[in-house]
Parts: structure tokens; sequence; C-alpha cells
């Protein structure tokens, strides 16, 4: 016999009541909502039926229904719960699917629904995204380099993506908004609380100019579990994920390596090795795999997107004499600066022979570097660094 | 006929002639000195015959011959030159020649000779050698991480090389004698000249305690092309380059570029990005076949010399918490803090059957992660932090 639908019967219903009854990133529960649909699962397993090992993750929460509830709940809380099928459903594009297959053990298993607060469309923000995380415990060398980058790419339609915490988080949510971009805070608790408190202004405002996201359904805690779990989703969701500062233990850590799970690109701003707060990015340069990044453009040639984006070749100011060939070299450092010099004396010192001197010292006056007072040689004024 | 032999005839002569006579880091010369030995090629060049390519090096140097004089003058400067076959001439074992064979134009030809100033055995010094380099215009925390890094390195024994110039070179040095350490500045002028003038105490201290080292003859000027040809030799010579700071365009990174030219282990010290003493070291992380290092612990690691040199594993301090498993960690989190609940709302809060809260909580209670009062649990005092 078929068990009784959850909550009004709705899908919605099933899942705003299963986004509650196990908690999400859990890998067999998406494959067999995948495969039954939500409906049928969450029926299943409030009747206390289904595979064994989801009855299990559901454990004392069987029986128990607060879908309709949590809906009402949200929809005052002015959050919607997204589901597949929905306009606005991301999608599963932007999660590469084979990663899913392959990864086995790893956490990177897809979300199953989005408690969403706030009027953006998901899909068109994270079509262009990137998330930049760090610590909590930042220093104003990583506040000032977050808010640099975080701000040119938004300024250039990038949608930065992050955590909401203190420190980098907040910094890199910040620069976003004072460049008058959404934003998207990914939250290990419901889209309805402000975690941490104090920055729940701050909250409001992504809330009101970009997207809250959870998992959870409204009300839900920021449990220490959760952390780990939501970091896989900031890395799910964007094209790539930046480091600005992490210490060696750190959640931030935790996402580029969820990154680097799904084959997207991981990139970790360097700081002094002197700082603790950047132990971490060193750590993760030095163990490979991760891209040094200075700057928004650095970041865009990273994600690869378009083609203006590219980093520019850098190089230093170029001076004329470094482009010069090593034997026109040899004869211009031969040229003295003060005291004018026959020609044969520079080729002497140049080690060269007159009438190669001769040849040079043609190209280097028509650069203007050299000049000639009654038939001796001297440096032009304009350059007189040596080395 | 065959030409009359330079100098005193003698080898010491020859080479001190060609030192003279052809810039160093000259591949064809290299190659016909090692194929028709010093005395020969000085005589042919000097008499202005032997390959053509040859005689337009030594140019308006032809016929004239210093090599006696340069020699005594060394030896009143306390410099003695030292040619292949000499117990302490380095040998060819730190130069890996196949480099020098495949290179074709770069120039990672070996040194001829060597002009010496100080006491120590150039061999035994450089067999566990390092090269630190940077920018003259360094920053104090360049100067910082110089200190650091090449003082612990002294102090286990590694020698460290360097060029002699100002900022983070002359901070490589003074570093290791403040360590009570040999250190060898190799200069792009004479071994006897103070160059800058500014380090010359640096450089006699060096010279009493370590060693300066040139391929210049006597009285040689710093020319502008020589430093480059100096790089080379800082490379070739040291099992491995790190560069502290380095603008985008700069000398450290092209002795960067001959390391890794000769297959040597190239190294970079990472600093803030907002830093243009940074910016080279930035490029040099992005560019790639360059190792981020933050201690000594990392270079020793690079250049792997010995096995109890291996830099530590790192990790940050491990809370109990982090080793549970992922079940154990969610009961705990859902353990109040202060008012203490009964096991079956802690199950509820974790997602988990009663059955299993309950063995998780024993382990808990194990590790005096929790207590019991009254049939109702709540966390120890000791752990109160979130997240």
């Amino acid at each position: 016999m078929r068990p009784p639908p959850v909550g009004d019967g709705s899908v919605r219903a099933a899942y705003a009541w299963l986004s509650r009854a196990v908690e999400p990133g859990h890998r067999a529960m998406w494959a067999y909502v995948s495969a039954e649909g939500a409906v049928d699962v969450a029926a299943q397993l409030h009747a206390g039926e289904g595979p064994v090992v989801l009855q299990r993750a559901v454990g004392a929460r069987v029986g128990s229904d607060d879908s309709v509830r949590d809906l009402h709940r949200a929809e005052r809380a002015a959050v919607r719960l997204l589901i597949p099928g929905d306009s606005d459903w991301p999608g599963d594009a932007l999660w590469p699917m084979q990663q899913v297959a392959a990864d086995g053990d790893l956490d990177c298993v897809p979300p199953l629904s989005l408690w969403v607060r706030g009027a953006g469309s998901l899909p068109s923000l994270l079509a262009r995204s990137i998330a930049i995380v760090g610590a909590r415990a930042s220093t104003p060398y990583g506040e000032q380099v977050t808010h640099q980058l975080a701000a040119e790419l938004a300024e250039r339609g990038v949608c930065v993506v992050s955590g909401g915490a203190f420190g980098i988080d907040a910094a890199a949510h910040r620069a976003a908004l004072s460049a008058g971009r959404p934003t998207i805070a990914v939250l290990a608790c419901g889209a309805d609380r402000a975690y941490p408190k104090a920055n729940e202004a701050l909250l409001d405002r992504i809330s009101r100019d970009g997207l809250l996201l959870s998992e959870w359904p409204p009300g839900a805690a920021p449990m220490r579990q959760r952390f780990l779990v939501r970091n896989r989703l900031i890395a799910g969701l964007t094209a790539g994920t930046v480091v600005v500062e992490a210490a060696l233990r750190s959640g931030a850590r935790s996402t580029a390596s969820r990154a680097r799970d799904l084959g997207k690109p991981v990139m970790a701003v360097p700081g002094p090795v002197t700082s603790a707060m950047s132990a971490g990015t060193l750590a993760m340069l030095r163990a490979g795999g991760c891209i040094a990044v200075g700057s928004a453009a650095h970041v865009l040639d990273a994600i690869g997107r378009i083609g203006d984006d590219l980093a520019p070749h850098e190089a230093g100011p170029s001076e004329p004499i470094d482009e010069l060939d090593p034997q026109t070299q040899a004869v211009y450092d031969a040229v003295p600066l003060r005291r004018a010099s026959p020609i044969e004396s520079i080729a002497t010192v140049a080690a060269l022979a007159v009438s190669d001197a001769v040849a040079a010292m043609s190209v280097l006056e028509l650069l203007g570097l050299v000049e000639v007072d009654e038939g001796r040689w001297r440096k032009t004024r304009q350059d007189q660094k040596q080395r």
C-alpha cells in the first residue's frame, strides 16, 4: 500500500519535509530522490519505509511533519523554497555530474532544494560567479585585498559568493554591495536567521540587493557540521574559489578542496609568510593545484570566461637599453658618463673589435643614448642608471 | 709556427689573460678552452689567431697582455685565481653538464676560472649551499624574512650565497655572518673592488669569514651586462635559488631563470600582493615551476639534501571534536551548552535514531566532552567553541 503523502501532498512540501528530515549533502538521499521523486521518497520515509540507510538518516524525525509549517514560516520571512523544475532552479549545469558519480565518499553531492531569501534570479547570478572566502579572524591586509578583488570583480559583472561570516566573507560581500552589485551569501543556518548576529544588517542588505541561500529550513541552527556541508555548496555553485586569508586549519580551505574535487579552479592570495592568517594560503600554494592570484585580472584569467578579461601580460617598464643586442649593450656600458672617450678605448673596454664598436655606437647614437663630442663619446644625460 | 705563450707561460697566466680578454659566460670560449687547453688558446688569441668568433670576442684586446700584472695585483689584494685542476676548484659536478650542452643560446656556461678573496674552501662551502637573492630596494618585510631564512639555513650548515648588493643580498650575507657562518658573495666586478661602495665593510667581513668570488680580473668594473652573467654563476654554483622580494623586472628573477635552466629548484617567498617588491615573486609563482617557501624547512625540503631536514608535516592544532566520526560530531553539536536535554531531543536535533545517539553520547562522555545530569545531557564547560 502506498503511504500517504507528507504536508499538502505537493512536490514543494515533499522537498520541505526532506530538507528537515535528513541533513543535506547526503549522497544516497540525493540519488534516491533523483530516481524516485521527492513526493514518493518523503512519503516512504515519513511512514518509516524506504531504504534502511535513509531510514537511519531520518532517525528520530520519522513520523513528524513540519513541511507546511516550514513553508508558511518561510513565506512570512520572505524566504522561498527553490526546487528542481522551478524556472529559477540553478540546474545541474553548474555542478559537474561526473564528479558526483566519481567521487564516492566525498560530500560533493548537489543540493536537493534551496531556501532562498531575496528577489534576484539565482541562475543568472550564478552564471558568472566566484567564491571569495577566507578567515573570520582576518587582518587589515586580507580585508584590503578582499575589498579590491571583490569590488573589481563585481564591477565586471561577476557575482561574489561567500559565506556571510566575519572577516574575509563580510569584506567580500560588502565590497560587492559597495560596487552596487548583488552578492550571494550561502548560509549554514536557516535563510531567515542572522548568523553571526553582528552581521544582521549586512545579511539584510544582501537579501535586499542579492540573495541569501540555505539548504536548511527556516529556523535551522548553524551547527558545526553544517559549515562543512555548506562549504561544498559555495564551491559547487561558483566558477572557482579564491581563498584570501586562511589559517592552517580553516573552513576556507575545505571550500577550496571541494572546488578542486569538482574540477573547478582553486586560487589563493599570497600574503606575508610571517602572518598566521596567510599560513593556509602558503600551504595551498605549496601543495600545488592552486593558482596564486593578486588581482581581479588574475581571477578572471583563471575562470577564463571571456577573452577580454584575460590578465594582461605583465612586464616591468622596458628600457631601450634592454632591447639592445649584447654587443651594443656592451658598447653602451663601456661609454663613459662624464669624460668622453675615443672609440678605440671604448672598444677595448667592451672587448670588441673597433669596427664592431663603431657599428654599435651608431645604433646607440640613433637611440639618443650616446653623444659625440670632437670624436669622443659619452652617455647622454637622460640615462645614468648603472647596472 | 706555435705562437709564444702569454705571461710567464704558466697555465694560471693563461687563465688570467683569458679572464680579461673575453667577457665570461662565452660558450664558444669555454668549449674551445675545454678542448684545447688554456695555454694554447691564450697564446693563439693573443697572437691574433684561432677561431674567428673568439678573435672577434677578444676584439681590441688582442696583443695586450696584463696577465702577470693581474696576478700580482690580485696577490697584493689577497685575491687568488682558482683554475681547473686546483684542489679547491669547485669542479664540474655542481654544474649540470647536460644543460650546458643542451641549452644552446642560453648563457649557462660554467666559469673558466674564478678570482677568489678569502680563506675558505670553495668546494666544501658549495657542497651544501643555497642562493638567496632579491631586490636591492627591499622592504622591512623582505629583510626580516631574509634574515630569518638565511640565519636558520646557515645555522643548519647551509652556505648562503648571494650577490653582495644592497637590500636582500646584504640581508642574506649579514644573517649568515651573524649566525657565525661563512657566506659567499659572487661579484660582477673584480674581487678586490668594493661595489657597492657602501657595502665595503660587509664585503671585507665576508672575505674574512667567507669568500668573495668573481669571474673578472682585479679592478674590473661592475658594468651593466656583467650582472646578468654573474647571476648565472650564482645559480650554477648553488643547490637552488630562493627569491625573497623582486620587482616585476629584476636581476633576482634572472638568477632564478638560470637556476631553472640548470634544472635546479627555484623558490619564491610570497609577500603581500599589494607590495611592488612582491610583484616579481607573485609572477614567478603564477608562471609555475617555482616552489613557494616561507621557512628554512621549506627550503631544505626543496633542495632535499638530508632526510632530517625535511619540512615537518603542517597541520593546525587538532581538537578532539575534529577526530570524531560525523554521527558523533552531529550528536555533539546537538548537545546544549547550558540547559541539559534528554537523549530523545538530542537525537531529533541531530537527525539520528535514539540508539545511534546513545552510542555516540557514550563516546563523547568518555572524551569528557559532555556530562549527564539526572538523565539530561549538556556540553562540559571546557569546550564552548561553536563551529
